[in-house]
C-alpha cells in the first residue's frame, strides 16, 4: 500500500556576492525537508531570477575556481554582448551562463534523507554582477 | 491538513523556424496551468525529440542574439560531425547543443501562479535547420 | 475524476567504462517504469555522484562522438585545473563537465508510456576517468 503524495511549498533565502559566486545551499534543503516531514519523494528546486543557475558540484575551492573558467570560455565576462548594447547593461555573460546551466534540478529522497552522493553538494551560482538577494523555490512532492 | 496531489496531463503545441530559433512559450503554459485548476506544485516541461532544449531566459532580442553565439563556440553549425558522415544529416550541431541545455525543465506554482521572475520567461530553443512543430508535454502535479 | 498521485522508487545500477562513456538507459527506465505499474506522471532521475551526467540525445555512434569533442573545448581533459593541484585527481573536467550537464532528467510518461522521441534515447554519461559502478534514482511520480 503506497500512501498519496503531497505537496509541500518552502522557499529557501541564498545571500550572494555575483560574480559567479557558488553557495552550497545542501544543508538549506535538507532542513526545508525536515520541516516538510515527507519519507519519500522529490525536491525540485527553483532559483528565480534570469542570472543565476542551480546544480551540484563537488564543493572545494578547486572546483569552485575551475567552473568559473569554463564558464568563462562559453560567456566571456569581457565579451561583447547585444544585451548590453540594448539596454545598458553590463551582465550578459551572467544571463548568458544562467540560461545554459538551467534554474531548476530535482533531487530524490528516501527515508527523509536526500540521495546525493558524499562528494556531491547542491549550489546555487549567482552570475550576476552585483550581490544579490535570492530565492529558491523547494516544492517538496512525497509521502 | 494538506491535500493530497494528482497529475494532470497538457501538450503544447509550438511552430518553429528552427535554426535555433528561441521562442517563448511562457503563456502558453500559463494557460495549461489556468486550465488544470490546481493551487500549488510543479509543472514539467519536456519536449520532445533530440533537436530541441528548454531553458529560461530574459527574452528580449539582445539575449535572444547572445545565445547563438555562446551555443556556437561549443557546437558550430559550420563544424565537423561524425553524425553528419553517418547520416548525410546537416545538423550535428542541433543535436549537441540540445543534448547539452537538456529537453526538461520544472516550474514551481503557488496560488495558481508560476513562480518565475519578471525578467524570466520559458523558451523552447528549436536547434534543427528547418522548420518544425514541437510537441512540450506539460505534467503538473500538484494539489 | 483524476486519482491521487503516487510515488514509487526504483533504482537503476549502470556499470559504465568512465572516459565521457555515453550509456543508453531507456530501456531501464522503461523496465522500471513498468513495474512501477502507473498509468500517468512523470519519472524523475537523478544520478549519484559529481562525475556524471544525463540528458538525451539521439543514440548513434557519430553523436556519441560529437558531444565528447563538444564537451572537450568546454572542460578539456588535458586541461589545467585547480582540483588537480588540491586533491592530486586527475579528473578536473570530469566534474566540470558533469555540473554543466547536471545530474537530475525528468521524463513524462502517459498510457504507462515514456514521452520520448523516436530518435531521443534517455543516456547516462560517466565522465571520471575510470570505470564507474553508478547508480540512478527513479522516482516515479503519477497515478
Amino acid at each position: 500500500m503506497v500512501a498519496c503524495a503531497k505537496v509541500i511549498s518552502k522557499t529557501i533565502q541564498v545571500e550572494t556576492k555575483g560574480h559567479s559566486d557558488v553557495i552550497d545551499v545542501t544543508s538549506d534543503v535538507e532542513k526545508v525537508l525536515e520541516r516538510a516531514g515527507l519519507v519519500d519523494g522529490i525536491v525540485s528546486l527553483f532559483v528565480v531570477g534570469s542570472t543565476a543557475g542551480i546544480t551540484t558540484i563537488e564543493y572545494e575551492p578547486g572546483l569552485v575556481h575551475d567552473i568559473k573558467v569554463a564558464l568563462d570560455k562559453v560567456a566571456p565576462e569581457n565579451g561583447h554582448y547585444e544585451h548590453h548594447e540594448r539596454w545598458g547593461d553590463d551582465n550578459g555573460h551572467s544571463h548568458i551562463r544562467a540560461s545554459l546551466m538551467g534554474p531548476s534540478l530535482t533531487i530524490p529522497f528516501s527515508n527523509k534523507k536526500l540521495l546525493v552522493g558524499t562528494w556531491q553538494q547542491i549550489v546555487l551560482i549567482d552570475f550576476d554582477t552585483r550581490p544579490r538577494t535570492r530565492e529558491v523555490i523547494a516544492q517538496i512532492i512525497g509521502s
